[in-house]
């Protein structure tokens, strides 16, 4: 296609924001222009995207003038400042924050579950919160054979989900523990508030603020994040997250019950054949999934199957996914292959 | 008391026994006599109890001829060979593996709960798994008061739960993935399988073998020894036993289903006032449980409590404790008390 394919990410310089320069690369996506955005603070900065030096420019409402998709990763505050005016100068907004994933007339779509969504879209398309992400690529096919009433899951979640300065106050509290020394955090669990713990060989059950019913922002986001995207407000989800000492890679430990009757072994078929599904479940060979194998790659891990002991139609699933690239940057740029799809352009 | 209390430690040399002869100390229990004893392996190493060097010897069944309290914690094939012979020479066992656990004639008691199945013992108690014992501290008196029906535990499990060699290998592979070099396990998950995963920035979904139905034998216990020490064979317990990289304190993420409505605040003054728990329970000063705090101390910490969004009587709860003191020799150190009780001996 000779079509210019223009493509801008604002927060380049994140974990996240390198991640989808990455993504763009390893998907081959056909960008024509590939422009890297920040905020004054990491301006001028030089990425070497396969060889070829990008500066990262300051954004401002012009950056977007003439973009076609723009993936937006710095920040609720950022996206609520300029996704309005991209979408104002004709690029689409695939919006990476909670700033709008909650607003009815902004989509919220994991392509291999609501890809049909991204039609109703108003120029911002919002990515949605790493933990639901993959929780949703495993369950939506439950949920359309099976019908899924009551979730219950308890999240293992990654320092990468909290920033590349979290990944360094995981390694630096770690090595003090290891060397004997006192650990020293300042970031974690939430960067803003008073007390901060060390992650380094701890787990730390508190993602995000609280809200007022003694959940956390995190929790909540599962709960009404995985109504928004299965398209049904009806299931009963209650979500513990809980940050662990891993770089990459959120796992959770999932129960649910359906109302309809299940096969264990056609619940195992269903997911093999899921689209961005890796089954990994043998227990016979030791086989399921772990974050420290699925880092880096696209596919959300599914493995530990097993009926419920008790509840009729109870069943427990063991789901991993990287969460920086399923749980944001390749989700994202799958998003943007919609539009492309849409456009008409191959890559 | 002039009587004499003579007591003795198999397997002395490892993990739980180092920590059964500290908890003596700090405990003051009222040893007159200490034999240390393991196998041929570790006889004559020499461990220092305040200034006293006390010579490991190997375990034999005459060794307990003049002991009347032994600590059995040396593997249940050793528990298997010496349990009965220590009895039939007057010896009360205490045993720390999960050889007795399930026997009919045997009472598994978690002091806090159930130091009436005390009087019941025909010479061996056992002391339950360590991720059972801290979630019944804290489910023992909801149970009481509102009859649980259902529980679904997450749990974030130490690598000292598998023995200091675990700790070790988390140490290694923490350290060899910090520096950027290949981790190397040869242990865990579980040192007689095949595969080894690395723990350090893991987490490993598997504790123990698997059995039949897809659970691990560590789950099986969550749920046969829950029934068996609450007493209630009724109570549907769905379990998932989850290695992370974590030295000391085990973590769970549970939920319950009870028969009878609660109020929260009445949840919280129960636990508040129930033995051997610290209520950690202030979303608004981040104070929650965790094993990096909760490790050296005897109690079970409890926070995160919070009432279901959805199911009726449903209550989250997150339960912390060090698995090697009240998971394993605290624990057992109050069983022994419960035996100088009987006795009529004060420290």
């Amino acid at each position: 296609m000779s079509r210019p394919v223009r493509v801008a990410i604002l927060g380049a310089t994140g974990a996240v924001g390198k991640a989808m320069i990455e993504t763009l690369l390893r998907r081959k996506f056909p960008f024509t222009t590939l422009k890297l955005l920040a905020s004054a603070r990491s301006a001028g900065q030089v990425v070497h995207i396969q060889g070829v030096p990008y500066t990262v420019e300051e954004a401002t409402p012009e950056s977007f003038a003439d973009i076609d998709v723009a993936l937006f990763s710095a920040g609720g505050d950022i996206s609520l400042r300029f996704a309005k005016e991209a979408v104002a100068r004709g690029a689409l907004v695939i919006d990476n924050t909670s700033a709008y994933r909650m607003d009815k007339s902004v989509p919220l779509i994991v392509p291999e579950v609501n890809a049909d969504a991204f039609s109703t879209h108003q120029g911002i398309i919002a990515n949605p919160n790493c933990s639901t992400i993959q929780m949703v690529v495993a369950l939506a096919p439950l949920h359309r054979r099976y019908h899924i009433r009551r979730i219950v899951v308890s999240t293992y979640q990654a320092a990468s989900g909290a920033g590349e300065r979290a990944i360094e106050e995981l390694r630096e509290t770690s090595r003090a523990i290891l060397d004997g020394r006192a650990p020293e955090p300042s970031l974690l669990p939430v960067a803003k508030l008073k007390n901060h713990y060390p992650l380094g060989f701890n787990v730390i059950p508190q993602i995000d603020v609280f809200e007022e019913n003694g959940f956390t922002k995190e929790e909540m986001k599962m709960v009404r994040e995985t109504h928004k995207i299965l398209g049904d407000e009806s299931i009963a989800v209650t979500p513990t997250a809980v940050r662990v000492p891993v770089v990459y890679g959120h796992s959770e430990a999932v129960y649910i019950e359906t109302e309809l009757p299940f096969v264990v072994d056609d619940v195992r078929t269903l997911l093999r054949d899921a689209k961005g599904v890796t089954l990994q479940d043998d227990p016979t060979r030791q086989e399921y999934p772990q974050p420290y194998f699925a880092a880096g790659h696209f596919d959300v891990f599914v493995g530990r199957i097993r009926r419920d002991l008790y509840a009729e139609n109870g069943l427990n699933l063991w789901i991993v996914s990287d969460n920086i690239l399923k749980g944001a940057a390749y989700n994202a740029v799958q998003i943007a292959e919609l539009w492309l799809r849409q456009e008409g352009i191959t890559a």
